[in-house]
């Protein structure tokens, strides 16, 4: 009993140990990161650097500048491949002329509201559409008008649900009237849509963001109104029903055309040919500088490369980040990506996206088996070093959820009562963006990198 | 066996009932406050008004209007009884002079610094104090630099660690230069002390805050500058350490003076004796308006019992909302309270705090033992719905950690990433308060209070 005792003592002293080793280093490289992050706020400065550049519409002479800068940061600090991958994008240009006013109305004659085209929009003939405006609040309202919406301009004016606590629930419960107004109202024979912009903020910028017209579906043009406005058209329609609206927008699709995702890596040392992908997009919407969507997930992806190498940490496996082209309208960029990736056999361990703004960071979401997910909420206590609170079952992003074949894909949760007040408007700008917290997320994500990097999945 | 199996059978399916019975009211009350929070934002259009009433500097005329409006607005809300509890506190004035010339120098003469007198500071003469600067990065060299130190202004420049995760921590590894740098150096023979702000925001906005004498120590005048202008005075001092400055202030202490604690109670429908306090400070420093310093928490805490009202919730035992004055200097406030609460034997279950910015929710922290910690920790899943991610033993405040009888002293905690941007600045006005994420903690913060008041402790 007592050799027994003796080597049970023993054992459990090697386990001790051996957790103590195992540990301790990788906190050690957690404290780095987050130390250097910090201090040196290199994700930060290049994000002022992308801003500069402009927004990023893809298809824009701005975002091919954005895709040669990004490919000369990461060839500069030393990434072991950079290259570019070449993928066929919509090139919608949002022109010059984007005007709302009442043209007909004994008390509102004149008044001018701010509108912006969504994406992908057609655009009106140069006198513009004039008509009265039906003000709906869902598509099924549209479906259930009949003959009423024939010629109108259809006003989908649901608010954006400010009583939940999850913006991005809010933001889910209204988004619809954006993405499918247009059709749905076209189809019941509308001749426009205006959509009270999905924002949680309470001001006048409009909300830009795709619209999806069905194949060989009728198009009609879309353009979102800010919340104030919105509401003022709303009290202006009940106090004067029949006002007329006149709708002006030059915006126009052109042909697609060429454009790249922007690929480095650090190559494993050990295993080479398992890859951990660190993704954002590089496209963004037009009204600000796409700071938060997705400038600075952007940022971060490259600066999870720079702080393996400013920190001489080696990686087991091959580190690779990848800004995706034209997340923001028909995710060609991801589907070029996952399409590669296929055929080529890419052995992707996990992917990361980093696509819901900068904001200080809470979480990781992770699209995995159970016995993976296990796995990956064991490092919660290193985790917490990166201000990580928790770690749990969930959906990844737009463009890494495309890459089916990757054992774990993961979505960076930073937190987001402040996003959805920038999002896809004018309010997405630097100043938006705390440097503290984007560097922190930065710092969060090398840790689970060099996690899942370490110890594999 | 049959019989006893039934028998367990009956008693767990009777557990599993009260616990559905017990947890989901208390779900659909933490629902409820949520929502209603987010949706009115009361605590918000509160917020606007006591800004627009402007600093609460302890003893300012300002900071007893601020007074007499939150007696209001707890009377016109219903709550059972709004008393104001008399306090002695400091009367510390500003003044109308602060200036800091470089007044001696071949290269930077002339040359004017951006400054704010530390809070309790005297003033200088009306010409003001000419010296040079000695530049130092502790009290500790300070006291090692002997003779040296005669004569001089210090200058304390040990600055801000940005690296660290913790901004609190930071914070307190930079603040004694502040607190107790004039003490320190008029001790050794200096004339006055600069002070580099304590701040995460690399501008010029200098930061005040309280420094500390020792009774029948020296005084000697105290003032802080701003980031951007410590650092040009450390390089200037390198190219001419002969250089010379001139510091002007005119700002005064004057006899103490009366002001009040402002409390507001609902009375508990069972347990009427038995007290949950939720509480914050009232008075502010003067060069903001004091929006999360603590302008934010008084509105949280009187939105707290409004809730109650709002969404018509009944509270078992007795929730009282309490203003301390003067948390910025001595605590009198705190201390008042405390005293009457110890000789009324005040019975207070727990203390609740809300002193740390009003940022995105993060967690309670709990001083207490580890059963009722345990127990608290076990609303988890409630405290969930509100934005909570974590509930740790930890400490409660400046305030409320003075009422050493109650069961649990606890502390509110936001996120704090940004909070020391705006800590004791000008920086810290309305603006920085986003709408929601004051709710949010006001919400938690109800939640709590329900479940303590439903459960006691």
């Amino acid at each position: 009993m007592k050799i027994i005792s003796g080597i049970l003592l023993f054992i459990s002293l090697c386990s001790f140990l051996l957790a103590q080793q195992s540990s301790d280093p990788q906190k050690t490289v957690a404290g780095k990161f987050v130390n250097t992050a910090l201090r040196e706020q290199q994700g930060y400065l290049w994000l002022q650097q992308l801003c500069a550049i402009g927004s990023r519409l893809s298809g824009s002479k701005e975002s091919l500048q954005a895709i040669r800068w990004a490919q000369k940061v990461m060839q500069n600090y030393g990434a072991d491949h950079v290259w570019l991958q070449p993928v066929m994008v919509p090139n919608w240009k949002r022109g010059t002329v984007e005007k709302l006013t009442i043209s007909r109305s004994s008390i509102y004659r004149g008044k001018k509201l701010i509108i912006a085209a969504l994406g992908g929009s057609i655009g009106t003939a140069v006198n513009g559409i004039t008509s009265s405006v039906l003000e709906v609040k869902s598509l099924t309202e549209v479906d259930s008008l009949g003959p009423l919406v024939e010629g109108k301009i259809v006003f989908f004016n649901r608010p954006f649900d400010r009583e939940k606590l999850n913006p991005n629930e809010a933001y889910g419960g209204a988004v619809d009237q954006r993405s499918r107004g247009a059709a749905r109202a076209g189809k019941a024979g509308a001749v426009a849509v205006l959509v009270r912009s999905v924002t949680s903020k309470y001001d006048n910028a409009p909300h830009t963001g795709v619209t999806y017209y069905e194949k060989d579906g009728i198009r009609i043009p879309a353009a979102a109104i800010g919340q104030i406005d919105a509401d003022f058209l709303s009290s202006a329609l009940q106090q004067d029903p029949a006002l007329k609206v006149t709708l002006r927008l030059s915006c126009k699709p052109a042909a697609d055309t060429i454009s790249y995702n922007v690929i480095g890596e650090i190559t494993g040392s050990e295993f080479p040919q398992e890859i951990i992908v660190v993704g954002a997009h590089i496209d963004s919407w037009d009204l600000g500088c796409g700071a938060h969507d997705d400038g600075g997930g952007c940022v971060q992806a490259m600066e999870v490369l720079n702080l393996f190498k400013q920190c001489d940490i080696k990686s087991r496996r091959t580190i690779r980040c990848v800004l995706f082209m034209d997340e923001e309208q028909q995710q060609t960029g991801a589907a070029a990506y996952a399409s590669w990736s296929d055929s080529s056999r890419q052995n992707h361990v996990a992917v990361i996206e980093s696509d819901r703004g900068v904001l200080t960071p809470r979480g990781f979401t992770i699209d995995t088996d159970s016995l993976t997910l296990a796995k990956i909420c064991g490092w919660q206590s290193i985790l917490d070093l990166c201000g990580i609170d928790w770690v749990r079952k969930g959906g990844s992003g737009a463009d890494v959820g495309k890459l089916k074949q990757a054992r774990a894909r993961i979505g960076y949760v930073p937190d987001s009562q402040r996003y959805f007040d920038f999002h896809h408007s004018a309010n997405d700008i630097l100043a938006a963006v705390h440097p503290r917290e984007l560097e922190l997320g930065t710092a969060a994500m090398a840790t689970l990198v060099y996690l899942l990097s370490q110890n594999g999945l």
